[in-house]
C-alpha cells in the first residue's frame, strides 16, 4: 500500500515525485517515460535557471533528480484506475496492480495534430505546437499559424513582432477567437489572414520550406513558402482513464481547486491534464509541487 | 511608457521577466536584488532539474537567464505605486518615476522572525524558516519546531520520519493548528510537545547546538540541546506599498484568480505575496510565468 502513486513523468509528475520523496511519502511513479511532452521539444529557453537547454537534456536532468531521491519508478502504461470500497485506489498496468491511499494524476495532454503528410516528419524542424515556447526561434522567418481560437490569435500577435511574415490559416470563413484580438491582427502590417484555407501537406528539406494549401471554396491548391507551422488547434487531454471518476471541464480537463484537489477526495491532479491556464514546463512543475504538498497534508490529517 | 513593470526579483519576478521578454513586451524589472528569498537559502535540492545547488548559484543562473533576453533591470527600491487618471501605473523609486500599462507584482514576503539573540547569526546554520525546503537536511538530528499553526504541525509530522528527536515549541498553553494533526503528533514516538514555552536565545559554534528556553508559567529557564530550529510562526508579506490599491486577504496577501489577476485591472501578482498555497521556488516561478502570459493577453486585447 503506497501513500501515493504519481501517474505521468512530465514536468508535473517529476516535480510531484521529488516533493513526495522529500516529504518521505512511500510513493511510486508510474510513467512510460521521464520528460513527457518535453521529449518532443527541441530548444528550451524559458525554464528559469536553464537559459538554453534541450528537451532531451532537461529530461536527463529530471531523471538524475529522481535518482537522487531514489524515487521508485515503473516504466509502464496505466490501463485502469479504480476506487476500492475502503476508499483506496487501485492502479492497473498490463502486468501489475498497485494500491495507494492517494493518487497524483499528471497524465498531461497531447496537442491535437493536423494529420497531414509531412507534419510528423518536420516536428521539431519547423512544425511546432507551442508558440509561447518556440515562437522566439522563428525571428526573421515566414510562419503560418493554423487555428484562429485565442491561442492562435495570440500566437499571431506575438509573431508579428519578430517574424518577417505571418499567415493566419483558418479553415472556416470566420475566425473563432476574441473580436478584440482579431481587430488588432487586422492592423498588423506583416500578417495576412487566410480564411477558408486548409493545409494539405507540409514539405521541406532538413527543415520546413513550404505547405500546400487548399481554398475550400474554390478548391484551388497553391504552394505557400513558409519556414514554420504553428499548430494551434487545441489539445487532447489524456482523460480516457479517469472520465468516470472525476469531474472534467468542457475541454475534458480535470477540474482542480488551488490546492490541486480534484472532485474526488484523495485524488490530486497537476499540469496540462488540469483546467489551469497555460501549458508551460515551469507552470506544470510548480503545480506538481502543489499537488504533492497537498497529498502530504491530506495524509497527515488521516488517522 | 512600458508595457509592463515587474517589481521584485525573486523566482516569481525572474520568471515573469523571462516570459515578458520572450513575448517581446517592452518591460522593466525593478528589484533590489536577483534571487529574493533564495539568497537566504543555503542548499536547494527541490527545484526540479537542479538536484543539488545553492541559493547563490541559482540566483546566478537566474541572472544569466535575464541577461540572455536583455531584460532591462533597475536595482532600486520601489517607494510608491499609484494609478494615473489614464489608467496607467506610476512606479516611483528614490531617484526616478516609471510609467507602465500593466504591473506584475512579485514583491514576496519575509518569514516572521523570533527576534531572539543568535537567530540571525545561525540563519542558514541551523536556523531555518522552511521545513519543506530544509527539513531533509536534518536527518538523524535533534530539531525544534517553533509555532503550532498548521505549517508548524506539518513540519513536526515531516521531521518525525527522519530526525532523531523533535520538539514542538509553543508559547501558548494550547496548540493552534488542526486537532487532527495534533492527535497524530501526540502518537509520534520521537516528538515532545512543549507548551507555555518560549525560546530566549539560540547558541552554538559553527552551527546551532542548543537553545535557552523559558517556561512562561514557572519562569524556569533551561538549556535544550538541539541541532536545528524551524521557525514556523508565519510570514510578513511586503504589502505596505499596495494595501490601498488592491484587495488583500486576512494575512495581508494579495488575492488573485487563477490567471494571477488582482482586484485591479492591469495589475497582476505572483509568488509569495499572493494568496496561493505553499511557498516554494518552483511554485513561485510557475506563477510568474502565468502572470506574464496574462499581462501579454491583457495587452493584446487593448486597442
Amino acid at each position: 500500500m503506497y501513500d501515493t502513486i504519481i501517474i505521468g513523468g512530465g514536468p508535473a509528475g517529476v516535480s510531484a515525485a521529488i516533493y513526495a520523496a522529500r516529504k518521505k511519502l512511500n510513493s511510486l511513479l508510474i510513467t512510460e517515460n521521464i520528460g513527457g511532452q518535453i521529449l518532443e521539444t527541441w530548444e528550451i529557453e524559458n525554464y528559469p535557471g536553464f537559459s538554453d537547454t534541450t528537451g532531451a537534456s532537461l529530461a536527463q536532468q529530471f531523471t538524475e533528480h529522481l535518482q537522487k531521491f531514489a524515487v521508485t519508478t515503473k516504466n509502464e502504461r496505466v490501463i485502469d484506475i479504480r476506487k476500492t470500497t475502503s476508499l483506496h485506489f487501485v492502479v492497473k498496468t498490463a502486468t501489475e496492480e498497485y494500491e495507494a491511499k492517494t493518487l497524483i494524476l499528471a497524465i498531461g495532454k497531447k496537442p491535437r495534430p493536423l494529420n497531414v503528410p509531412g507534419e510528423k516528419k518536420f516536428q521539431g524542424k519547423g512544425v511546432t505546437y507551442c508558440a509561447t515556447c518556440d515562437g522566439p526561434l522563428f525571428a526573421n522567418k515566414i510562419v503560418a499559424i493554423v487555428g484562429s481560437g485565442n491561442s492562435g490569435l495570440e500566437a499571431v500577435i506575438q509573431m508579428e513582432k519578430t517574424a518577417n511574415q505571418v499567415y493566419l490559416i483558418e479553415k472556416e470563413s470566420k475566425c473563432a477567437g476574441d473580436p478584440l484580438l482579431l481587430d488588432k491582427i487586422k492592423t498588423q502590417a506583416k500578417t495576412q489572414i487566410l480564411n477558408n484555407t486548409e493545409i494539405m501537406e507540409i514539405y521541406g528539406d532538413n527543415f520546413v520550406r513550404g505547405a500546400k494549401i487548399k481554398n475550400s471554396k474554390t478548391n484551388a491548391i497553391k504552394n505557400l513558402k513558409i519556414d514554420g507551422v504553428f499548430v494551434e488547434i487545441g489539445g487532447m487531454p489524456n482523460t480516457e482513464l479517469i472520465k468516470d471518476l472525476l469531474e472534467l471541464n468542457n475541454e475534458g480537463k480535470i477540474k482542480i481547486d488551488r490546492f490541486c484537489q480534484t472532485s474526488q477526495e484523495g485524488i490530486f491532479a497537476c499540469g496540462d491534464i488540469t483546467d489551469i491556464p497555460y501549458e508551460q514546463i515551469v507552470i506544470a512543475a510548480g503545480e506538481g509541487a502543489k499537488a504533492a504538498i497537498s497529498a502530504f497534508n491530506y495524509l497527515a490529517k488521516k488517522r
